[in-house]
């Protein structure tokens, strides 16, 4: 039995267009019916076959779904979730992919009053977009949260919990405004980091940029994977997650200023105690499944 | 012909231990002795077997050498380089693999007036220490950057090239000074800020460290790779590389600000310029060879 039987997916880049391919390996007598608004993006769709049906309008999409995964820059969940308002059945659930959520949850409730939202975010990505980036085992083993309002049904919650298992991924269930906060530091500060640093290197009169991609092997490689994230996206993410971003900002700064000070004035044994206390970390992320303890990240030695 | 026949490495971590890999590997016919200042790293070396002699003393090890290579943190190498002075044979070429050449190449050059040094910084590495770490194929298609001092033998020269060379580098050429300004920016910065970071989350009241690291696969990951790199060495480049490195701060610092300032202020069109620009620069970092475009860097989709 499965948790659901037509799926409707808004929006198909690497989020969409994974969830299609991991529906088809997992529950493949699923329906799925897609829809971009791209009308490019409709095409390569069509040509892709990952969907069942690809539709013209978000509305029609939805008609006969149970449920419904907006998977859009969290800038236009409100805009689409108007689109699909009239059409969307009493029953469907209605669900996202937002990297923030406490706006996504704010903006469906206002406009699909009464509707079944059971918001989700799936921790995984890489810095691909469109729908060609998707692929089947994208969610396998990451983490999916799933942020549902008060008062929402425990049935709901357990079926779009079913179906992310389904896809591969860990489920977890949290408040909305805590999964910011949480994200903030995990995923929205490293990529507000990552693409400062990208800028600020590029930018440089005395050393040349193609200098900086030549030995970028020291380090500064591990950075631009993730500047190169879909800007879209995470122009959206940081302005509707901005308290908890700029917070987090806020105390990075800090601790860059501390850092800074420490090298001035040459104070090794305040650098030498954080470079201890951080590999302790990266101990733990490998000990708990979340990296590889593979040495030079990424690449293999043969 | 082989550029050196006898080859002492003094401190063997990392890159103490690739290099003698290495060597043995592409020049088997050399001669490797090795030292460390720890007892029980020189133990260690013993029995893994990949020096053809240990010595119980800097002095000792470097005897009979054509070639010297200090691999220890840049703060120690005018220690051990004292150590070495009375027992360095006049023909033999004295280097390093110091991340920092202005201050390793003042250091060498006033403790051991006269000497033939050529700095060298190969551009690999690993989160990794110890003797254990090193293999072989660290050097493979990396950077190795040479710093030689004005009034170098060419002849100098061209035998330390052909010697990373063999080991699998592609070697450039550079001023001691312009090399500290690039790696300040491609890979001090990156590292300072990475360190930064992972402390930041650590020290959170409202987000557990438990969480910070079930969650990391949406970006935080990337950065606790190199935050777990050695911190004796990183400390000492910070300290020996101060002023190209603060510079670079203050340049990332500003830049942070601004973006800090558009996320404040709603503009959405800053945000998405910038990180538009950042991602030109990763495909250009794949194009140069310098990281593949494997989607979820570092991992496999099976």
């Amino acid at each position: 039995m499965l948790p659901f039987a037509n799926i409707a997916i808004i929006g198909i880049g690497l989020i969409g267009s994974s969830i299609a391919h991991a529906t088809r390996a997992t529950m493949p007598s699923a329906r799925i019916t897609g829809y971009d608004s791209d009308p490019a993006v409709r095409a390569r769709v069509i040509e892709l076959g990952f969907c069942d049906d690809v539709s013209d309008t978000a509305g029609s999409a939805v008609t006969d779904a149970d449920l419904v995964i907006l998977c859009v820059p969290v800038g236009v969940m409100a805009q689409v979730a108007a689109d699909i308002a009239d059409d969307l059945p009493d029953d469907a659930i209605i669900s996202d992919v937002g990297s923030s959520k406490e706006s996504v949850l704010a903006a469906l409730t206002k406009v699909l009053a009464g509707a079944r939202i059971i918001p989700a975010h799936p921790v995984a990505g890489t810095e691909n977009s469109g729908p060609d980036a998707g692929f089947a085992t994208l969610f396998h083993d990451r983490w999916c949260i799933l942020t549902p309002p008060e008062g929402a049904e425990e049935g709901d919650i357990e079926r779009v919990q079913a179906f992310w298992q389904k896809l591969g991924a860990n489920v977890e269930i949290m408040d909305a405004k805590h999964h910011d906060l949480v994200l903030a530091v995990t995923s929205h500060l490293p990529h507000l980091i990552a693409y400062t640093i990208v800028g600020t290197a590029s930018d440089l009169e005395d050393v040349t940029r193609g200098e900086v991609i030549k030995y970028s092997a020291g380090g500064f490689r591990d950075f631009t994977r993730i500047a190169a994230s879909d800007p879209t996206m995470w122009r959206d993410v940081f302005l509707s997650n901005k308290e908890a971003v700029l917070e987090m900002l806020q105390r990075f700064s800090e601790d860059l200023s501390a850092l800074q000070r420490a090298i001035r004035w040459d104070k090794g044994d305040e650098l030498f105690d954080l470079f201890t206390k951080t590999r302790a970390i990266r101990r733990r992320i490998i000990e708990e499944g979340q990296d590889d303890a593979a040495p030079d990240f990424g690449r293999t030695h043969d």
